[in-house]
C-alpha cells in the first residue's frame, strides 16, 4: 500500500454553535484528516505533538485504523494545543473564543524514518517554516505535497509562507484566503497567480459553495451536497483535504482527470464531518455510507445534454 | 413551434461597476428573458409598456428576431421605466441610484389573442397583482408558468405574492431572497417550503455560486462558469430565466431531467450576459458561442468516478 503523511495538529477544540456546545472534544487539522484519509488503503502516518494531558483514547482512534502514531511526540509536562470558538447563525463565520499554543509552540516535526519516501504528504495548517522543516526530511524528490494554510500565517509570516508554497505540487486554500493571498477578487486570476507562486494545482474550499480545482489550463467545479443542516462546520476543510490526499495516495495517480474524483471524494468527506460535532461522524463512517453519498454527488450535477462538436 | 409569453419590464438602465459607467440603455426584465429565449427555436412575444421616449432601434432588437411585440404598449405622452444602480466593488452588491416607474405605475398587461394557450409563460419581476392578472388571461390550463420576483415584493406586497406563487409552476428566486420568504438558512428546508406555497419547481438562483433546482425528491446542482472578470451582472437572473424557459419551450419537454438541461442553459446565457454592459453581449451571441460554452459547462463538472452499486 502507499504511504502517507500527514503533518498538522492533535488537538482539543470546544465547539459552541447555534445547535449547542462542547467540552473539549478531539480536534486538531492532523485528527480529521488522518479519520478521512482512513476510508481508503493506505498506510498512514500521523506527524504531531501532544501534552501529558491527552487521553489515551483519543490514540486508539487513530490506532485502531492503522494509523501510524509513532511520531506523535507526547510532552508528558505541557498541555495540548486547544482552540475554542463559537459559530454565528450562518454557520460561515465564527469568532475564536481560546487558542492555547501549549506544547505546539516549540514543536519540530520528525518525520519517521519509513515515511520519508512517502507517495503523498499533508502539510496541515501550521506554522510554514515547521511546514519547510518537514519537507527538508523528505528523502525522495517524487514525495507528492499537499499544502493547507489559511489566512493567520498570510498577515503574520508571508515571506515565510511564499517559501513553502514554492515547494510544493497542491495547495488548498479557501476563496477569501486565495483573495487575500493574491489580491485578486477573480479566484480564476487568483489560481492563476497562485499557481505562478510554485503549485502545479491549486483547490479554492469555498465552503457551502463547494471546491474549485485548477491546473495551468483546466478548471473542475465540485459542489458541496446541499445539506438540510450543518451542525459544526469545523474540520470541514481538512476532513476535504484528508479525502483529497487519501484518494490520490490509493490510487497513486496524479493526472488531472483523476485529481477531479479526488476533489469528489474530499467534497464527500467533508459533507460528513459537518454533520455531528468534531470528528464523531467520521469515527462512525461506514465504507457504504460514503458510496451512497458519492451516488448523490453524481446525481446532483450529471446533465445529459449532447452535443455534435 | 412552441409560444412563449414574456411578461415584464422593457426599460432604460444605466450602470455604473469597478470598470465604467453607461449612459441611458436597454434595460428590463423582459429584454434580457426575451434576447436570451431567442437562442432557442420558439415563438416569443413580450408584454410590456414604453414611453414615448423610447427609440425604435431597440425595439427592432426585438423585431429582427422575430418577438412579438404587438403587446409591448407605446404611450405617446409617457416615459419609459427607468432605473439606475452602482455596483460595488465584488459586483454582488449594489446601490439603486434612481428607480423612475413612469409608464410603468398604470401598466395592466394585455395577452395577445394567439398567446393565451402557450405553451410556456414567463412572469419577469413586476407587481405580483399584475403576474395575476396575466394568470388570469391564459385560456388554456397547460400552460407552464415560471415566475420571477425580488424581495421588493416580500417587504411591501407579501400577501399579493404568497397569491400568485400559489398558481405558478416554476419559481426562480435567488438565495437570499428565498431565505428571506421562509425563514430558513438551509437551502434544502428553504426550497421545501416554498414548494408548499405552490410551485412544483423551486430554482434558487446563487449568482457566481450556481444555481439549485428542487421537486419535491430531486436536487440538481449547475455550477456558475467561473469568470475571469465580471463586467456587468445586471440582468443576469432575468437572462437565465429566459434561456431556462426557452429551452422548455423549444423541448416541449418538462420532466425533472429536462429541466436540468434548462438550467445549464439558463447558466450558459447569463455566464455571456456578465461579460459586456446590458444587452451588448445577448445582442451579438452566436449559436456556435453557446454551443462552445456549454462544452466548457460538461467539462467543469464532469467526474468519472465508477460505483458498483
Amino acid at each position: 500500500m502507499s504511504k502517507l503523511v500527514i503533518v498538522g495538529t492533535v488537538a482539543f477544540d470546544a465547539v459552541e454553535t447555534p445547535f449547542g456546545k462542547t467540552g473539549k472534544i478531539l480536534g486538531g487539522s492532523a485528527s480529521f484528516i488522518g479519520l478521512s484519509a482512513a476510508q481508503f488503503e493506505v498506510d498512514s502516518a500521523i506527524v504531531s505533538v501532544v501534552g501529558g494531558d491527552f487521553p489515551q483514547d483519543y490514540l486508539y482512534l487513530f490506532t485502531d485504523r492503522n494509523i501510524d502514531i509513532s511520531s506523535v511526540k507526547i510532552v508528558k509536562e505541557g498541555k495540548t494545543f486547544f482552540w475554542s470558538g463559537r459559530y454565528h447563525n450562518d454557520m460561515n463565520t465564527r469568532d475564536t473564543l481560546v487558542t492555547e499554543l501549549n506544547v505546539l509552540e516549540n514543536f519540530q516535526p520528525v518525520v519517521p524514518e519509513s515515511y520519508k519516501n512517502a507517495k503523498v504528504l499533508v502539510l496541515g495548517n501550521l506554522h510554514p517554516r515547521v511546514q519547510s522543516s518537514v519537507l527538508d526530511q523528505m528523502s525522495d524528490g517524487s514525495t507528492f505535497v499537499i499544502l493547507d494554510t489559511m489566512n493567520f500565517w498570510m498577515n503574520n509570516t508571508l515571506n515565510d509562507l511564499l517559501e513553502v508554497i514554492k515547494r510544493v505540487n497542491v495547495i488548498t486554500i479557501n476563496d477569501e484566503e486565495a483573495r487575500q493571498l493574491t489580491g485578486e477578487y477573480s479566484l480564476v486570476a487568483a489560481a492563476r497567480k497562485i499557481h505562478e507562486m510554485g503549485p502545479e494545482y491549486v483547490v479554492i474550499k469555498k465552503g457551502e459553495h463547494g471546491a474549485l480545482l485548477f491546473n495551468e489550463t483546466n478548471v473542475f467545479f465540485a459542489p458541496a451536497l446541499p445539506l438540510e443542516s450543518v451542525f459544526d462546520p469545523t474540520g470541514a476543510g481538512d476532513t476535504f483535504a484528508g479525502g483529497f490526499a487519501g484518494f490520490l495516495a490509493q490510487t497513486e495517480n496524479i493526472s488531472f482527470e483523476n485529481m477531479k474524483n479526488a476533489v469528489i471524494y474530499g467534497s464527500t468527506l467533508a459533507s460528513f464531518c459537518v454533520e455531528k460535532f468534531g470528528t464523531e461522524r467520521l469515527e462512525s463512517l461506514q465504507a457504504e455510507e460514503v458510496r451512497t453519498r458519492l451516488k448523490a454527488f453524481k446525481d446532483l450535477t450529471r446533465f445529459e445534454i449532447e452535443l455534435t462538436t
